[in-house]
């Protein structure tokens, strides 16, 4: 089986989210940078998630958590009074609809033929299948943090994935674009597969390289296909 | 969102485990009737269940349960010397990759443009995601028992279906060829579509009509998707 981090990893989460803020900020007459606003979305993402993994809360949906966090980075950049909470599900919804990096569809149903195919995200079992059914990924089942109950980096998240397929751990590849996530799923048996996203937050920003000793590297999905066939 | 049950009303589970004893009878020159010893293993489907659903035991996955069941079923048959380890888990694996009904594919294709689709089966994770591949259903998500960790009919497993999806009961339509299914998903609020699988056990053995007040009832999955388009 070949699971998968989403986020930054499978689609551009940076240029989807910017495209929702665009036309809400065009139709209030604000005056805002929605790439910016995106990034401020998700400099939320990981302290938003520590709590839950630290014992501090126990587990909420990132669904949950984007709303929360969207509140409070609209504050912080004086937008309060200018969003309804519908503008506030629409915008939280466009994390259902992200665009995919372009060889993501043509890899995946290569993949497929092969192997097993699941998101091992830290997002909801709603916000997966959305995305699924919004942009046609042929995932096989959705696997990740809600059925752990815990966010990634935790090793619960990597073991409950393999355990859901029955399989063990050596027989499940963990995709993903950012070496840290490779680094959890190496250290809980998984195999390794790193393919680099430089754009993930603009251009030739992601990470470029393996930094660990991982079980593959590929420059994008089509080629993972290619060396997994 | 639509779930549907699956064995019986997506997948013609008898011919499918018919087919997976045929060749092992023969090249084992035993004289016995497949389509027996599949209704056999079928027969201890419900008991299995039942200890689980009372209590008696906690969750064990359906996969290990019809493992159980097949040594049981072999035994009553006097075929337990005749089938090794490797033949049992063969078999076994014959549940992840049953003929769907004809109407199937095309039918939830048509239905992924308008609707969430997802298993709400007893079958585990594991199995469905084999399942999708093996036969190309195109499953958004899998929920059903495993994720409730009970089987149904037991409310938690409509419940914990809808919530998985972020859905009100409500919003969710229970896709069944089985009557009983559909009373207990009607039990909880959620909406229901009667299918007649009327060769289930064989020709004309399968529920004929609806015995509830049901949302709805189809012929087969591409009149559902004609209703619900």
């Amino acid at each position: 089986a070949a699971i998968f981090d989403v986020f930054g990893t499978v689609v551009d989460w940076r240029s989807g989210i910017a495209d929702a803020f665009t036309p809400l900020l065009k139709a209030k007459g604000i005056d805002a940078d929605p790439i910016a606003l995106a990034d401020a979305w998700r400099a939320e993402y990981q302290p938003s998630m520590e709590r839950i993994r630290n014992g501090g809360r126990g587990y909420v949906g990132l669904d949950d958590l984007h709303l929360e966090n969207l509140d409070r980075i609209l504050a912080a950049h004086g937008l309060e009074a200018e969003f309804s909470d519908l503008d506030r599900q629409e915008l939280n919804s466009a994390w259902e609809a992200l665009p995919p990096w372009s060889d993501v569809l043509p890899g995946l149903k290569a993949l497929a033929k092969t192997h097993l195919l699941a998101p091992c995200s830290n997002g909801s079992i709603a916000m997966m299948a959305r995305l699924a059914r919004n942009i046609g990924l042929p995932w096989h089942a959705v696997l990740g943090a809600e059925i752990a109950r815990d966010y990634k980096p935790k090793a619960e998240v990597y073991l409950a994935s393999a355990n859901a397929l029955r399989l063990a751990p050596e027989q499940v590849l963990m995709v993903a674009a950012h070496n840290s996530d490779l680094a959890a799923a190496a250290s809980q048996g998984l195999a390794t597969a790193f393919v680099p996203r430089l754009n993930e937050y603009g251009p030739n920003t992601g990470e470029t390289d393996p930094t660990g000793p991982w079980t593959l590297t590929a420059t994008d999905f089509e080629d993972l296909a290619r060396q997994l066939a």
